[in-house]
């Protein structure tokens, strides 16, 4: 590995391999989504779902949309960065699946 | 995601995530090695990369070979399950070489 892309991989590692932000992630793919069919899906509480969403919009992989109906639908989606992300996902799925013991 | 894949897709990320493991694997992806060679490459403390290559060993994912010459030479490498990690490398990289920012 070229020595400029090290910090860039540590850092992409450590962000992903944060509890519960794959899971999240990997629902994201299928589509946008509210927060609470988000916490019913991943099974993660309310609190640790709202600190990981935060930090993955902060990241730029994640995009909130408020939409002014009544009552306000805001749904989280991935962004362009966020949906470059399935094939990594795809190989972990994978790779866990093959390998990984429960 | 089948409920049954989750804890496995879980365990992967957390592994993979830790901080220099994915490193290390990619390093040990070029071949056999021995300590103070991914210690220098990888740029690693040898304190940390020996907790690193334990908890390596224990997964099933390095193996450690002892050949018995003066003096005692140890290689590290990976099993057919670290190997099997090569084209999740691939993805983090690609990845993370395209949308991290440093």
């Amino acid at each position: 590995m070229d020595k400029t892309i090290c910090p860039k991989f540590e850092k992409a590692m450590s962000l992903l391999g944060q509890r519960w932000t794959g899971m999240i992630i990997y629902q994201l793919l299928k589509g946008p989504q509210r927060f609470c069919h988000i916490e019913t899906t991943v099974g993660v509480s309310g609190r640790v779902l709202s600190e990981r969403l935060k930090d993955l919009e902060q990241e730029g992989i994640v995009k909130r949309e408020v939409y002014p109906e009544t009552p306000v639908r805001i749904e989280y989606s991935l962004t362009e960065k966020g949906l470059s992300l399935q094939s990594l996902m795809k190989e972990i799925e994978k790779w866990s699946e093959t390998w990984v013991e429960e």
